[in-house]
């Protein structure tokens, strides 16, 4: 196992994967922007290296100066977390070429899965269900609208490199084709220097169902079952659950079986997430594949028992899989709410500030990931999550008043900070979603229905 | 289920009580001494009422108090978590009188399990093995000596109302008999007003285990598996572990089957312990019932995934048990750690004080139960429990170094406030321990070590 590891990353990841360097015995390297001097992580690590100013491509993502770091601190490995870094091919190439373990899936792994035209290939090849449209780049505006005409509309135009939910377009009818055609190639280069296009067909009511895999890279591969994360806003993940409710333990089957072999089949190794677009038949579409730790992991700890980060850091060590198939033992359900300093009756914007109380909830199975202290100063340079709460119960309906119990004693205060918990708590309140027949649509939805944006429950009095 | 319940408790444990109620739709009602007017279940539960001053005896211990209290609000059933008055048999009888549930088993089986020399003929009648010692109370010091010479020394006496650690005396020879005798019988009269006492062998070098049972109280129980309480201070426990490390699976299915057997033949019904001695050939000893919610609860809910507090009340609901013997399903190890406010370097003396900084640990599978928060007074009161560190891990040594992780960033501050964390980090450090060979002796081998009472660890730098 590593002696030392460096942490590429921020917020409560940075500090979840610190946590499991030292239940594993591995001494940590914290990297920081200036504004982060006062983490919770750059406190917690056992050496921590200021990197660069706060915009995340002179610090966060400033491979030469990560790389520095770790020399000079003597860390054997990188780990990435999410976002940042952490599907970047080139840094992670940067990284062998330093000596250095990037924890995470071999770069052309990652470039081949990162071209999300490429990857349609590749799960095609290898026996995964696409929804139906190009599985090459399309060049021009009318190749690209031959190929829409013939899948129908509506279609969804995405970007080659895109990905955070940036780089798509979503097409009603022919006539409004070519504008959103021009529009996306022009985000994919200006965000992502590709510009290049495919085509898909459009799910309005499509369930988002990812499966947790891991690879050693020596042909093991295991899943650890599924997790719905359809609750999204602009797509991003309000709410996550495991396993997705309401599918046939059939079609869950089968979902998480050609994740497997999709991972194995293309060398996958570390932890990886498969995303599929599930119909209204239970048709499921693989949509593209995570080479990274997810936000929403620890619903996948919850149940399996299994943590996820130590078995990042045993197979990036060259540990062959540590887990079989049938010793996979999934049980009950864990659902997960991210807690963003955002105001929900502002259109979610962004609340930096300082927190003066912060009192995560706890008790029976009930977790929190959080970078967040009492005095910890939201800074506007980063996104907005401030802490996940994920809760376990046998049952679904119990694990969803669990989260109830949890987000209402869930203390958070602070000049100008507010939270994404009571629009949380509309979700959870929800029938449909409490019967888990729910889609994508269903953030849109409850933002339409009258009153949504000032109409926000108050939290319940809180436990401090 | 009960609409409404009164929380006979404080501390930790009334918080606990409150977020299962919370969880099952329960409205809740606190009741509290004016020393604890700013507590965390004032603030979470529904409704609070102040029923005396500091004094328990005049608030949490005041039956008539807190009978007016659940009148007052309209409360269907009290929970009285552990500690004042949960074993009182009169207490749960004065609550039937007044039309209210006592959550526990009924007062007959309660005053039965309560009188330790009635217990250990009962459970020798349902075919438990006791300890070699009187099975009746010894009304003179002549009968008792000779029921200790006959079993040999050292023996232990004990008051047949004892509990808590009160009311024991250890005779290592023949000549200091009379003088212990009359002690405990003292002991007995000042503190339980009982000063009945019996006889038993004493093991020196024994394991302390006890196994966790649920009863409806119609024939049917169920046993979570054990816990290890061997790690005690002057009989107060200070790391409990499940299951009971080094033992054989034949010897934790013999005790636990033996539990079951004493129960449904006393007719328990709720959540109750049964405490065993374990020598060092296996041989396991009944020592007594708890016929209550244990402070060490959480480590069976982490490896058996039953909230027990939600049993508990469904049962006193009148709901048949829930779960069946082949349903339970045990996995992995959970430790609980109590962090008390003393001071380990001096004798554990209680320090009470202001909490200016207070920040628990998080992160994978770690569960704090704690009514603790930042600015929160500990008063000079009660007892100095301030919060229970709870990890859980597929293997034991995962479990301990998680645990070390986690007590490691509980970040606790405030003028004169000490903590037992630096000598907990001990025990987790010591090398009998981590290999699950330790005995009721361990805490007396650690404080005899040199250097001890005052060369403690410092904690890690805290995550805040």
């Amino acid at each position: 196992m590593f002696e030392k590891v460096l942490i590429a990353n921020r917020g409560e990841i940075a500090l979840r994967v610190a946590r499991a360097c030292r239940e594993l015995g591995i001494r940590t390297v914290a990297v920081h922007s200036t504004a982060d001097s006062d983490s919770a992580v750059v406190r917690f690590a056992d050496e921590a290296v200021r990197i660069g100013p706060p915009a995340s491509r002179r610090s966060y993502q400033n491979a030469a100066a990560i790389i520095e770091a770790a020399r000079l601190t003597g860390a054997q490995a990188v780990h990435p977390g999410y976002g940042f870094l952490s599907e970047d091919a080139d840094f992670a190439e940067i990284c062998a070429d330093n000596g250095l373990v990037f924890i995470g899936p071999r770069p052309e792994v990652m470039t081949a899965l990162g071209d999300k035209a490429a990857a349609r290939r590749i799960m095609r090849a290898a026996g995964l269900p696409l929804l139906p449209g190009s599985i090459e780049t399309l060049a021009t505006v009318g190749e690209a609208r031959a190929v829409a005409d013939e899948i129908g509309y509506p279609v969804i135009i995405k970007a080659a490199a895109g990905g955070g939910g940036r780089g798509m377009a979503v097409v009603r009818s022919r006539s409004d084709f070519a504008g959103a055609y021009a529009r996306t190639r022009a985000v994919g280069r200006a965000v992502f220097g590709d510009d290049r296009v495919y085509v898909e067909r459009y799910l309005a009511q499509a369930r988002h169902v990812e499966v947790q895999v891991l690879c050693d890279g020596h042909g093991n591969g295991v899943h650890l079952g599924t997790r719905d994360c359809s609750v999204q806003r602009r797509h991003q993940k309000l709410v996550e659950e495991g396993p997705a409710p309401g599918l046939s333990a059939a079609t869950l089957d089968a979902m998480a079986d050609a994740a497997v072999r999709g991972a194995v089949e293309v060398g996958y190794s570390g932890a990886g997430t498969f995303e599929f677009l599930v119909d209204e038949a239970e048709n499921f579409h693989f949509m593209e594949m995570n080479c990274r730790i997810q936000v929403e992991h620890p619903v996948t700890e919850m149940i399996s028992g299994v943590d996820l980060v130590h078995e990042q850091l045993h197979i990036a060590s060259g540990v062959p899989l540590r887990i079989r198939q049938d010793e996979v033992r999934l049980r009950g359900v864990a659902v997960e709410c991210r807690v963003n300093a955002e105001d929900p009756t502002r259109d979610f914007v962004p609340t930096p500030g300082r927190l003066e109380r912060f009192h995560p909830p706890g008790g029976p199975f009930t977790r929190v990931d959080t970078h967040g202290y009492p005095g910890y100063v939201i800074g506007p340079h980063y996104d907005s999550l401030l802490a996940k709460v994920v809760v376990w119960a046998p049952e679904r309906e119990l694990a969803l008043d669990r989260m109830e119990r949890a987000l209402g004693e869930f203390d958070i205060a602070g000049p100008g900070v507010c939270t994404s918990i009571p629009f949380i708590r509309r979700v959870l309140d929800d029938a449909r979603f409490r019967k888990g027949q729910y889609s994508t649509g269903l953030v849109d939805r409850l933002l339409r229905e009258p009153g949504t944006s000032a109409d926000v429950p108050a939290n319940d009095p809180p436990a401090r």
